[in-house]
């Protein structure tokens, strides 16, 4: 096991009717601006329960911060900060619109150069306004994580970066609220959390047994529960099951001392940022295909999420039995698309995403042994 | 799943050499009391090494808080406090010793009566010295929760008290620093974690899906890893994930939204206030005693943990082959003893012992279904 330090100060208020307490979570005195996205709150309640928890209070809005949450959109929202003077931010709605107001958060007080330094140039932001957060679609993790991940229309760049400063100081997650979310969010976010357990999970056996154990549990329960929660939208323990494993998910613990893969994710927003493709689309994608690139690196940790996941007791290559029934989970399971070509997708651009890549000095993969020939090749087998 | 709140603001320091972090952990310009217990820490290192990160601190030192640690012991170190006017307390030690800190911390600032009250009467603390904690013996988790324990000599009572006050700011956790540790503590501190675990989990099924899920996944590590450190004392990685496994047992995460037990405990807590047993020693003998007697109430998460914790495919009783798994585990896996007999504990004091606890006015267990009646009748079943 290697060291780790682990801090999560994010307070998770999980439960039914539990927007009503923002009235005692949200700081009173303060300016607050209220983030949100293209208005589905309005039509699901949430806003309204929002507006009637913090009546009486100094509360401003902004609306409209898109799915892959652009650096464009949310410079609006840093003026609107800068000009109101706001003093707290609160975010209403899934991880875009979360991962948006961190960077507001930071970018509010970001006098040394252009804000979109912190996301291209690793520039250290020094002070974040306190955020907190009624997380309407359990996905990302964003709602008890450090980390954001930003969008520019004019360079087509999607970044992340990632500060202790952005931790919410609480998140609201009302397993009711998810009632009305769009199949394709569902299904989106269920994939976008499984992934996020294997980037941590799937790399090789570093002795590490409890985190494995926790790691294989989500995983287990994301799979049982996922499929559920898609034929019953308004099962409240299905969606309590799916809210807490995202969470879980990429709120830190899973990583603790082991090490992490992350190849699926980088190569992932590539996609999303040259063709527009949904973020968990390009995971569900790239996932098998980093695996069956890497089987041979990958083999002994295939092998055991083969067994404790999948119970796959004999088989004459247990790691290509695992990658199967994953795709078969993504497919069968959550009714999705599992390769590039379905998506309209061709080879037309690989060397050049690779070739960014690379131009950003990023070697991925827990060995680092992914360059830009290994990244084409992944591509390739994803189409 | 019921609803929760969950907020755990301990930072954990986690490795080999972490101790030498003090230097930046502790804050610079506060006056230190350093608690400690007999002394083992000055024969394997430990105290040298936080005095190492610390010189030039103004630290002064509060030693000898025993096992079971006690009102009267730290009532001179509440002296201590106010006299010195102490603003930090660092905590290098066990759980007793933490535990103690913890009482310290909110007595320190208690003025409205006796700071007793705050475990017998139920006073509410307002205030307390911030806690930050080495810990050198993996059991409790009192590293990462805010709850304490303490024993009165007088009037041989043990109480338990919690308030989020006395979450530590960091906890530091070396498990180079547990090899010295003698095989009892080592034997005990297993155990302990083990019963918190079931504490929160061997209830009955409650939706819980990914709770269940994490309980299971640290009890098998527990199982599969305790036998093997006492083993192998030295073998890090073992060390590791024992002490990793002590603290998510009962940092509050499992518990979260699922119903809980706590008889063991609370039955457990007067075995050792009247006869002087290791608390994990009375938690290993009542454990399958609990369990016999409620085994109409917990037959379907029984069944549960017998397949998933002991992969019990087919028994005429499956509840039952859990119950003898888990004292198999007790008794030759980590070697301890699991009948009051052995202790040479007899049926002297059954009657006194569940009449103080109904006089305290509760009733135990998931279904408040244990009075006075069923305390003997477990009692009997452990004799």
């Amino acid at each position: 096991m290697q060291n780790f330090v682990y801090h999560n100060p994010t307070k998770l208020v999980f439960g039914k009717g539990t927007i009503a307490q923002l009235s005692d979570l949200v700081p009173t005195g303060l300016k607050v601006l209220m983030t949100y996205g293209g208005g589905s709150i309005k039509r699901n309640g949430v806003y309204d329960q929002v507006k009637a928890a913090l009546k009486g209070r100094d509360l401003i809005e902004f609306g409209g911060i898109e799915p892959n949450p652009r650096y464009e959109t949310l410079m609006k929202a840093v003026e609107v900060c800068r000009r109101e003077k706001v003093e707290f931010l609160l975010a209403v709605g899934g991880g875009s619109v979360l991962d948006g107001t961190k960077f507001i958060a930071v970018a509010a007080f970001y006098e040394a150069g252009d804000p979109w330094d912190i996301l291209a140039k690793n520039a250290k932001p020094t002070r974040a306004l306190p955020i907190g957060c009624v997380l309407t679609l359990p996905a990302t993790g964003s709602e008890s994580n450090p980390i954001a991940v930003i969008s520019r229309e004019a360079t087509r760049e999607k970044l992340a970066f990632s500060t202790p400063l952005v931790y919410p100081t609480f998140s609201i997650i009302d397993p009711e609220t998810h009632y009305s979310l769009p199949r394709r969010q569902v299904q989106n976010g269920i994939a976008d959390a499984f992934v996020h357990v294997m980037e941590q999970y799937l790399t090789y056996p570093a002795d590490a047994p409890v985190q494995d154990r926790l790691a294989e549990g989500i995983a287990r329960t994301l799979i049982e529960y996922g499929p559920k929660v898609l034929r019953q939208p308004r099962n409240y323990n299905a969606r309590a099951a799916i809210a807490l494993c995202s969470t879980l998910a990429l709120n830190g613990l899973i990583g603790c001392g082991v090490p992490q893969d992350w190849t699926t994710h980088l190569i992932g927003h590539e996609l999303t940022a040259f063709y527009g493709l949904d973020h968990a689309q390009t995971l569900v994608i790239l996932l098998p295909a980093v695996w069956r690139h890497q089987k041979r690196a990958k083999r002994k940790k295939l092998e055991q999420y083969a067994e404790r996941v999948w119970e796959v007791k004999r088989a004459k290559d247990k790691a290509e039995a695992a990658i199967r029934k994953t795709e078969e989970f993504f497919r069968t399971g959550l009714g999705m698309k599992t390769r590039l070509s379905e998506c309209g997708v061709g080879t037309e651009r690989f060397e050049e995403i690779a070739a960014r890549i690379e131009a950003r000095g990023l070697r991925l993969g827990e060995h680092k042994s992914i360059g830009r020939k290994e990244i084409v090749e992944i591509l390739k087998l994803s189409l």
